[in-house]
């Protein structure tokens, strides 16, 4: 399984128009390692590479292809799409077509029969995250009246796609709905292709089936799927309607997909990030950008808080041998002793947006680095793309922290700012969550891959280490913008 | 699907010892269901409810227990295990025989019969998280010079366990090793049961077969699987030795347990824990000390790199008025005028120690949350079981605070304390770490267990949200031990 060394060798075969050559790389091998191989091609030698196969294998090629590049394969190349699409799985050309403009959706539509557009049509009304979204409706039934022999006759007629077949679902007669269409036909039990298979040829399906059967609603909660397969060890399972109307199944290999997918938000969740939908390289900057605003904004409001419970303790830390001076004294002598100590109350503040912002990065980075997403190689990359994130994170903490500061600064700390310098800590307030924001970020985000560079375990830079970390830095910055001002 | 329902039924049959009862429930409904539905039973109510059934069904509910359980049935009734063992899924049984004591394991071991006990042996001596550990021995196969048609009939009389039949392995000639013992024979290519089926019944077996094989090494990494399995969709996978000779089979359920295990690493690792083994409730207390005291430790290390950063920072805030005055005044000023203030260079250090004992606790309990091991029902445990291993970090803390402050409070800090009070700083720093931690803990265990209780997505406690929570709670703490001493 060398798939990076057939690069090379795919492209020699491109140049040299050798489709003879293409066709027999694209059939020989696993369409999954095919796909590997191609991946780093542009759209239009992908094209290329896999025109000389059948169409078939054009299909499976295509499926396991980044769902990105199919997307940017079918903007290219409508026609070509429109002839895999029937080959296609029912629920992966589905996933794609969700993913494309309305515009090319529906070009590509129209040149696809009359039977796939209706199959097509049927899955594309179940919402996202539904049970139904992840259904196929390729799947193989059977009446309960036939023998296990005439069964797997059937079979070899209806020869349904890869794995739908090892389990077969027996079906009652046609139904119809009161207005007079047909409705599903209700599942009346399973039958396993082993059973099938192990049964005595003259058994008769409706004896042989199981009818305690595990099924799933369409319209539940996509992790309801994950539970269920983990829970029972199964292959696939039906889904069904409020009448027990068989409209699908769910196969195991997408169930792999939805605990990859939760398991990367909970992460996010973990690390204060918001649902961020695909590839961290890939995903837009706005995408990014609103996944994380807003935790950082609401921490950071949240954090505020210790500017006040700090300035409330701060007075009790103060000198108490002053009464026995003279008022006037007293005012100057305090101005000048307490020196810039108050700023000390913004330390919290400021060095928590350096921890949250970074254990953001840190989480981002490490995930896309376990899925493969990020490679060592594309640092710098990652670098100039999360500084450009920072600076627009660290602008919104800024705005907020020129409104909490000048509106909302305690009394008692105003008190203590020297006369007119009273802008001075706004701005060293703002400048600080800024600098601190940024720099938190970019640490965040590069340690991982340096941690990867080096061969360990990039999940090892968890989001306190890097907390810690950054507090270090914090502090540096923090002190060296208030000398720096005042 | 309703499995709490079963538990007041089950109880009932097993009072009135209606043992047709019993066996009807075991054997008409789904093992997994029956599985949980016996859950929360004791080992001798759960072997009374399961021993009517025949003894498949008995197996098959068996392997469906949690771990835990079956460890705890097996040592209580070590010939019923012995009889069970025989029917169970290979892989199953070696896990559940890895985890009893080896007294226990010998003991059952002598019930077993020969082919068993071999098959066992095998499996054994594979390392944890190998491909090895996960693999089953029961497997289909065939010579590859059979028709479609002799290889039905061979794969009825082989009958091999449930989902394992759906690829049939074809293997070459047995072969011998050097010292004459037998090798594993080698793998030559797979056939699907779909393909078998579907095929003519006079295809040989040689010719329908693929031989662009999928496979893994027995010493590879599990993580490995999940791989393999997320990019080729596969049911199973077969495991060779360094000749290509087949192992075992590695099938589709048990990637979904390693995914799920890695998910639940790759989040403790994010919370600063440590690999901890299996369920937040049921682990001792050393286990998850062990595992939470190094991080702990090693972050608190870290992070008192901020106390030198702060001291070094301190002293150019500090009011710059006094030369005028005699160098004698000077020196007395400045003890008084100063105040408390250098107190101030501890709160980074004691601040970030609420928000790493708060996100391991948030870390630990909302992943048990989501897998269940851990309901909303369970809180006052969980209070307890956090309260006394947050003590036991506390006290860890603990002494690492007083043996930095006592030897190692920088100069320019050390001169600001009035004299005679050193011992009370390192009495303030050590007390307020140690109360800031155990509060850290205790809210980070406790508040998502009362978002679960709400019915909100416990998830949403991220640790920045605990950290910050805990930055504020923790100043108050700092000030109120400072306040008290002082």
């Amino acid at each position: 399984m060398a798939h990076p060394l057939f690069g090379p060798e795919v492209k020699m075969m491109l140049a040299e128009k050798n489709s003879a050559g293409l066709r027999e790389f694209c059939e020989s091998l696993h369409p999954a390692t095919v796909a590997e191989a191609l991946e780093d091609f542009t759209p239009e030698q992908i094209w290329e590479a896999i025109s000389s196969a059948n169409i078939r294998t054009q299909a499976s090629i295509f499926e396991y292809l980044p769902l990105a590049l199919q997307v940017e394969m079918a903007e290219k190349a409508r026609p070509q799409v429109g002839q895999l699409l029937s080959q296609m799985s029912h629920d992966d050309r589905v996933d794609l077509l969700r993913r494309l403009p309305p515009r090319v959706t529906e070009a590509i539509m129209r040149l696809v029969d009359e039977a796939d557009r209706k199959d097509i049509a049927t899955l594309f009304q179940y919402g996202e995250n539904t049970v139904g979204s992840l259904m196929t409706t390729d799947y193989a039934w059977l009446p309960g009246t036939l023998t296990t022999a005439e069964a797997i006759d059937q079979l070899r007629q209806q020869a349904p796609d890869r794995e739908t077949i090892y389990y077969i679902y027996v079906l009652d007669d046609p139904v119809r709905r009161p207005d007079g269409s047909p409705a599903p036909r209700r599942l009346l039990g399973v039958v396993s292709l082993r059973d099938l298979i192990l049964a005595p040829r003259h058994a008769l399906i409706r004896e042989l089936m199981e009818t305690d059967l595990v099924t799933l609603r369409y319209d539940e909660d996509a992790e309801a799927v994950a539970q269920l397969f983990a829970r029972y060890d199964l292959i696939a399972v039906p889904v069904v309607d409020e009448q027990f109307g068989l409209l699908g199944i769910v196969t195991h290999d997408d169930v792999l997909d939805v605990v990859t997918r939760e398991a990367t938000e909970d992460l996010q969740r973990q690390g204060a990030v918001g649902p961020l939908e695909g590839n961290y390289l890939e995903a837009s900057m706005w995408a990014i950008w609103k996944s994380r605003a807003f935790w950082l904004a609401f921490l950071f409001i949240l954090q505020m808080g210790t500017i006040n419970v700090m300035a409330h303790y701060e007075g009790k830390l103060e000198p108490k041998t002053e009464q026995p001076q003279s008022a006037q004294t007293t005012a100057n002598a305090k101005k000048t002793t307490t020196g810039l100590a108050f700023m000390i109350v913004f330390i919290p503040l400021c060095l928590s947006v350096g921890g949250n912002a970074g254990s953001q990065a840190a989480t981002l980075v490490t995930r896309a680095l376990a899925l493969e997403h990020v490679r060592v190689a594309d640092w710098f990359r990652v670098f100039r793309r999360e500084t450009l994130i920072a600076a627009a994170l660290a602008a919104t903490l800024g705005i907020l922290a020129i409104v909490r500061t000048y509106f909302l600064t305690p009394d008692n700390i105003q008190e203590k700012v020297p006369p007119g310098m009273f802008w001075y800590l706004v701005w060293v307030v703002t400048f600080a969550v800024m600098g601190i924001c940024l720099t938190g970020a970019v640490v965040g985000s590069m340690l991982p891959i340096a941690i990867k560079a080096i061969g360990k375990d990039p999940a090892l830079m968890s989001a306190p280490f890097i907390a810690t970390l950054s507090d270090v830095l914090g502090i540096a910055i923090f002190f060296n913008i208030v000398i720096l001002f005042f």
